[in-house]
């Protein structure tokens, strides 16, 4: 038979999902309404207005789609894209790809602009190739969870709107815990989601979009048949779930029935963006810096490397160079299975070759960052790891002492 | 500024969201788990294996996608249509043409077989069309929760498999709450939703399926872009998000990293489904049967008439004739503002003529019916109806105490 289930408590120190915030716990167990309750549509009013604030974005469109933060990814991809429509994808890390499988699924015309994993582009060489390529659609990843860096934008999107070009920005390992500024930058979409730095568990994606890409969306909106036979629409979207221009006619007064929305996890995200706002949204980028700079202290006091360009890593993610000799694998077991503390291996070429600590929302914690040195060390020792001895701990503790 | 949100408690008497079980609501607040931990892979392998109970198949796949009902409809359809493909849609109410709008959009050639609202097929009048049409799928829904018809299934899935075409069933407002046979009645694949019977919160859709549909499937693996240049296919399925080949390598062996799993969601189906299987399966259905008799003992007594064939009337759902001169809408509003129960209006040319009371899930109980029926009939004569007065609780109480 079938037990209830009985969790291990971990620390979670992975690029996602984090810890959720106690709050967002507690508030999944309220009770349900039905979807149309008009407390519950009060509620979709206040999420659509919290999630503009770490987008920065006075855009009319901000809603969460019911589906993990990929579902957001491609319900802006395919909004805006048509076949044969061209994009271009600036790669730097592995989720530029995902970008591109979408892309290409759509059956969009997809030229990459590839780089190593190490740094980010200079913005004029993104620029330099959208006016080589001349594309419909420049979409890119603003922080790349799979090597901890982070792309400037400013520069791009202002040439993006200058040029009639759509800028779609995957801002999902970002959002919350560094600044995201939608209307600033010039991005026309951009997507985030619940399970990093909003502290809350996976599910939903949350998307922001302007006037350009309403649009769009405007001109390619289809109703449902099963609410009407007659309204028909050749250049509709590809998919039923995920087309924004019905989603957003749910968001919104007309209120369609598109789905049934997800009650509980809508419960969830509205106390996670409370608990951002009540913190303060730039306050929350000093904690997420904060302990980062703690983590890279420790971790270099122990004698590690970390991967990348410092100048532009993510304060969300750090990546560290396994040292020669050690079974990175084997390191994660011990921290796991010993200490409860989970960090993360990686992706494509680094694979094997990087660990990553993560450090978003509410996991990004003082007490969490010491515990995972602490661990760390030992486990790296316990492994025969040639680092330094107690040095990683205190190297954090005097950060925080600044 | 926001507060925390503070919800009134509803009786949820509507063919769904329903209320969930208060054992669901209390394990959302369970600590979550990393997606690659093996402590949450263990559930979700549970999680599986508990899918496939109220499914009546042992069909090696069954899991969970990260989306509402609609999704799991979606990714079944276009994992199996290529653009051109033939599908047959019988279609005896709303729910049919929501799957005739995602086979069109996946370019399928789509024959609707349509009927008036009141009755289901003959299941022969069906087979002669798909001798007819010739079809690759049929597609069609179980139970309609619109007009509370539910089509029987047996010989038109011996015919399909007899036949080589694909068998598509949407048991998304039976599954639980009345039997469903996927092995026995020979369907391909069979989708659910959690927040109906399930009596979980909106936001995951089940799906299973046999081996000649995970034939079609590997036949159309692409992997993603992401984790590997090489390894594309002309045949891959349109969607990454709602991909069946990579979902179903996210939930076995392989652990593809797909998407981040909706953890506490995950927590929740855990519990929704342990609570039926604890319950018994057909207990549970004896449940639905009994509070459905009672419903429509109590809404006759009243001098009400339920629209549609009673021969085929699903238990979950009762749609009740709007009397002539009464507002719908005013009696619903009175339901919910005085007695804090939701009962449903319905869709196209059911819209204003019915009203659907729902008995579904946790929401099935004996009280919720009673309290309903007295509150329905209190409404009712506030709007100046021309019902029998004191006769539908009684009914109702008889009908439980034959």
């Amino acid at each position: 038979m079938f037990n209830e289930i009985n969790t291990p408590i971990r620390t979670i120190m992975t690029p996602g999902p984090v810890e959720a915030h106690p709050n967002v716990l507690r508030v999944m167990s309220t009770p349900i309404l039905g979807q149309f309750d008009p407390a519950f549509l009060a509620i979709m009013d206040e999420v659509k207005e919290m999630i503009k604030i770490p987008f920065g974005t006075k855009n009319e469109q901000a809603f969460a789609i019911d589906g993990t933060s990929r579902s957001g990814l491609e319900a802006a991809l395919i909004g805006l894209i048509e076949p044969g429509d061209k994009v271009l994808i600036p790669a730097y890390g592995r989720f530029a790809y995902l970008l591109g499988e979408i892309c290409e699924r759509a059956k969009a015309q997809v030229t990459y602009l590839e780089k190593a994993w190490d740094s980010v582009f200079e913005q004029d060489a993104i620029i330099a190739e959208i006016k080589r390529v001349n594309p419909k659609i420049v979409a890119l990843v603003h922080g790349e969870t799979a090597n901890g860096q982070m792309q400037p934008l400013e520069k791009i999107g202002k040439f993006c709107q200058a040029n009639d070009v759509f800028f779609v920005v995957d801002t999902v390992a970002t959002y919350g815990g560094a600044p995201v500024k939608v209307d600033e930058w010039g991005i026309d979409i951009a997507i985030a989601g619940t399970q990093k730095c909003v502290s809350v568990p996976s599910g939903l994606s949350l998307i922001t979009y302007n006037e350009r890409v309403e649009k769009v969306l405007t001109a390619r909106y289809q109703k449902e048949l099963g609410l009407s036979k007659d309204f028909r629409n050749e250049r509709h979207i590809s998919s039923n779930y995920l087309d924004l221009s019905q989603l957003q006619r749910y968001w919104n007064k007309e209120r369609i029935n598109h789905h049934t929305e997800s009650t509980s996890m809508i419960y969830a995200l509205h106390e996670g963006l409370r608990m951002m706002i009540q913190e303060g949204i730039e306050n929350g980028y000093e904690r997420h810096s904060q302990n980062d700079r703690a983590i890279q202290a420790g971790i270099e006091a122990m004698g590690l490397f970390i991967f990348g360009d410092r100048t532009t890593k993510m304060p969300t993610v750090t990546p560290i160079l396994i040292p020669e000799g050690v079974d990175g694998d084997a390191v994660r077991n011990t921290l796991l299975h010993d200490f409860g503390v989970e960090i993360a291996s990686s992706f494509g070429p680094l694979q094997g070759k990087v660990w990553r600590i993560g450090n978003m929302g509410f996991s990004s914690r003082k007490e969490n960052v010491l515990h995972v040195l602490a661990a760390f060390e030992a486990a790296l020792l316990f492994h025969g790891a040639a680092i330094h001895r107690g040095e990683a701990v205190l190297a954090a503790l005097n950060e925080y002492n600044k």
